[in-house]
């Protein structure tokens, strides 16, 4: 028997994957230059995975604040041809940049959205219906001592207004008629596919609406679209529910908004300056709080691993994408 | 112009009913005698009203723990003819007792379903997913400090096993639907109406299913249903949900089971001695305590006021009760 060297393996790029089986079964698979257990500074990190023998060609990137794929970062890793995002978020990726480099982009797919709507679904049960204020109470004791509870209410007839009818969206939707809402929905323009009511802009959702749902993409266009004046045009019966980006919302006037009553609750999943939360909002009992969970399920992140790994595969031997996002 | 007479207003027994709108909409219309603001016992109480020159023919009860309206109940007020209960479930009134004497029974109907059926799923929702144990997490600061935390488990595809598949039942069944998951039942026989799997037994539905909801009424073939045997049936991936009454689990049962980890969690809005509530739930995580609330909106609060005054108004003006339970 003669000693067989050990197979070449791809470079890979990697931020911010912290999942232990995850971590394992990219090493399995390829030669993984790591930024967070490199201790380097970016920079400097990116210069030497660039002077790699085999530089990297692929970059999978948890989304959010681990990192912005800009021109800056393509300009220092030139050989980069391929950048999956783990999440399904995108505005931590210059697409622009990626289109002009001929850099193909995937992202995560479809494997949150289920999860995601299911949790948004359920925050908005809890905020209407007050779950976890009434837990906070039946924990402190109090059940035996006050016999009052302010009441919540019903969800049957809730119009809920839904800006961003995309995966998320729709299946939160499919939910919501379940329990006898009637659902609303703005969007760049309406959708052909469905019977909902359409609005143009998200402060005549509001307006026409009991709850608002925040589940488009964080973009320019979408940075802080809900303010002030659409917290008001939803008024003090009406409850937020954010499980997009933080920044959608104009944080200080949603705090504000609930802290004179101007709008009735909120529940949020995602905050403008994770893992940041207002502390304000840790005394209200008509709000809730969860850290950016909403997509995290043992089930979703078996199958993330499996979208990760078949998009890399893909990549490396040439074959379409699963889930591409650029080019199309 | 003469004077005119008050209006005689037919007598009326009322036990525990708080709200201020609806005792107001009562004594609009009613010679009310209650005994939670009488101050006397209960014996003193009915012998006084047995001798009101206008004896009661009608009564109002609360379900739970307020009174028995048992044969002894019965013999004390014999003009009584009518019992209202304003809650769903009837373990309170004794029904072979009042149809021995042509007592009428009418409950709340359908009024509280929707949002019983509702809450259930929010707290299921919440126990798969862990929302009040995040909120937990996020109220005390710890989101910036600890980097990792539990994952829940998806919705989708979860074998949901309903005890009761009554107006409750089905409700919840068709929300759970829209989540993706799969609903198994149990019930004295099998439902032609549906096509969901049934199973004779509450163990085999337990070993059988992700999930168990106790959706059921109280009777003594209910009582303690949920027992040991059928909580290692569902097994330490389980979960338990009760909006039914506490006492069809055997709650001390349920504890340890938790406790053990022979079951993964609950959500439970009903306890065996209301209210109190075990004192080691309160330390767990993976539990969800509501105060008996599931029923209670604003909206389900105003149907019921319409409810128990449309009911009355019949049984005086001899017309058909509106939601009879007793005769049918």
């Amino acid at each position: 028997m003669t000693s067989s060297e050990p197979p070449v393996l791809p470079t890979l790029l990697m931020f911010r994957v912290r999942e232990l089986r995850f971590h394992a079964a990219l090493r399995e698979r390829y030669h993984v230059l790591d930024f967070f257990t490199s201790g380097e500074p970016l920079h400097g990190f990116l210069a030497a995975a660039a002077a790699d023998p085999d530089p990297p060609r692929a970059l999978v990137a948890a989304g959010g604040d681990s990192v912005s794929v800009d021109a800056a970062f393509l300009d220092a890793v030139p050989s980069l041809r391929f950048v999956f995002s783990t999440g399904a978020g995108l505005d931590h990726i210059d697409l622009g940049e990626c289109a002009r480099r001929g850099v193909a982009v995937a992202n995560s797919g479809t494997v949150y959205s289920t999860d995601v709507a299911d949790h948004a679904v359920g925050m908005l049960v809890d905020v209407l219906r007050r779950v976890s204020a009434a837990e906070r109470f039946v924990r402190r004791g109090l059940w035996p001592l006050q016999g009052d509870y302010p009441l919540g209410t019903k969800l049957g007839g809730k119009r809920v207004g839904i800006i961003g009818l995309g995966n998320i969206g729709s299946l939160m939707s499919k939910r919501l008629e379940a329990f006898g809402c009637v659902i609303h929905y703005n969007s760049r323009k309406p959708k052909e596919s469905v019977s909902y009511r359409y609005f143009a802009t998200v402060h005549d959702l509001a307006s026409e609406s009991d709850v608002l749902v925040v589940a488009c993409a964080l973009s320019k266009e979408t940075r802080h679209v809900v303010n002030r004046d659409v917290l008001d045009a939803l008024g003090k019966d009406g409850i937020v529910i954010n499980i997009g980006r933080g920044p959608i919302i104009d944080e200080a006037e949603l705090v504000s908004a609930l802290a004179e009553g101007r709008i009735a609750g909120a529940g949020l999943d995602v905050f403008e300056k994770e893992p940041k939360v207002p502390a304000e909002l840790f005394s209200m009992d008509n709000v809730v709080l969860t850290h950016h969970c909403a997509a995290f399920t043992k089930e979703s992140r078996s199958d993330l691993r499996d979208a990760t790994i078949g998009n890399l595969e893909a990549f490396f031997s040439g074959k379409p994408l699963l889930t591409p996002v650029l080019p199309r």
